[in-house]
């Protein structure tokens, strides 16, 4: 089973890294990073480079799709070689499947018109540009679109996935594989949890960070 | 604040950059991936990519360490010049952290003598080699040494450490960030809650790879 995660230029690394740990323990399994052309790509941070080992070109039908999100994910999805492979690609895919802003190339690739799904906490009013129906849930699955919340989400995700493409069993025990058995020490997580102070101090840092990059 | 990561060869990629994409949204933070040479680590999967930007030469006196863990820890605390930082680093570290087998690295450069440490679960045993004693908690914190458990445990002790680096709000901003509200699909991520079938199923897998491995 070929999994294919295309990277750009200013993904979130979790959003990649995340699902890729889970789906590369499946038996049989092989996860490829792929970008329109296999080089190099730099996380939004600047701080952490992960090499695409293919050329999109090169994975035309894998069996599975995960997209990351990430600032990056606006330009991205202005990309149209990045856009058209991710449109061709969903004909023949079991499952196409986004991280957070991944959504917005999933969108861009006209795939989520009419289906309900979700991203990034932050950017939920993105989906109804694209037809969508923002859904709070933390993975959404319509068909074999199915689409994740933010970053971290990636992982609840991928293991839900590996049951559905596999057998529960299998999933249970890649989560004992990465010992998933999280602990967070505050809960802060959602919009639903963290106070309004927390939220507005994310909200400053996403729009400082949006106007340096402009 | 600089904070570095060291790779080495067959490193399990979650290990890193789980805390990772914590810590680096940490205001005034920097991350540095940094190996024995400046060059490209794969992973243990062989399957991704990741570049250490730095040599460990070039970084000598980080604030922060965190060392990740994978079937490459074995091999490298073997490695004099990886070992002979870490020693030296930790001199001078606020903090000094491992994640998963990392805490092999730690405990091969004599940091973890005398120490409740944790490790991946199926390698508890590894501790006592070093004097540590193994402790079943997620995150254990000995005075400015924290190591984590298994793989994904990274995210909680980065979180933990910005707390205690910085403030409460900014580790709570962090995980927001991240939205990290974690639903794991199933309840099998520790030996406490997964089943002896899956146990054995995992144990065998480890076992497996690591017999292909030698």
């Amino acid at each position: 089973m070929q999994i294919v995660i295309p990277l750009y230029d200013r993904f979130t690394a979790l959003d990649a890294v995340g699902p890729y740990e889970v789906l590369s323990r499946v038996p049989g399994a092989t996860v490829t990073f792929a970008g329109v052309e296999a080089r190099e790509y730099t996380t939004d941070t600047g701080m952490l480079t992960i090499r695409a080992d293919a050329a999109l070109a090169d994975v035309p039908s894998p069996e599975v799709i995960v997209v990351p999100g990430g600032p990056g994910s606006v330009e991205a999805a202005e990309d149209e070689a990045l856009i058209a492979w991710i449109r061709n690609a969903h004909e023949t895919t079991e499952w196409t499947t986004s991280v957070c802003t991944g959504a917005e190339l999933l969108g861009a690739a006209g795939l989520l018109d009419g289906l309900d799904a979700t991203t990034y906490w932050a950017d939920m009013d993105m989906l109804a540009r694209y037809g969508a129906t923002a859904t709070e849930r933390r993975v959404v699955e319509q068909g074999k679109i199915v689409t994740a919340a933010g970053v971290s989400s990636g992982i609840d995700m991928a293991l839900t996935l590996v049951a559905r493409m596999t057998h529960e069993e299998v999933a249970k025990a890649v989560q004992l594989g990465i010992e998933y058995d999280p602990e967070p020490p505050f809960d802060s997580g959602s919009t639903r949890t963290a106070s309004p102070e927390t939220i507005a101090l994310v909200r400053a840092t996403i729009a400082a960070r949006d106007e340096a990059a402009a």
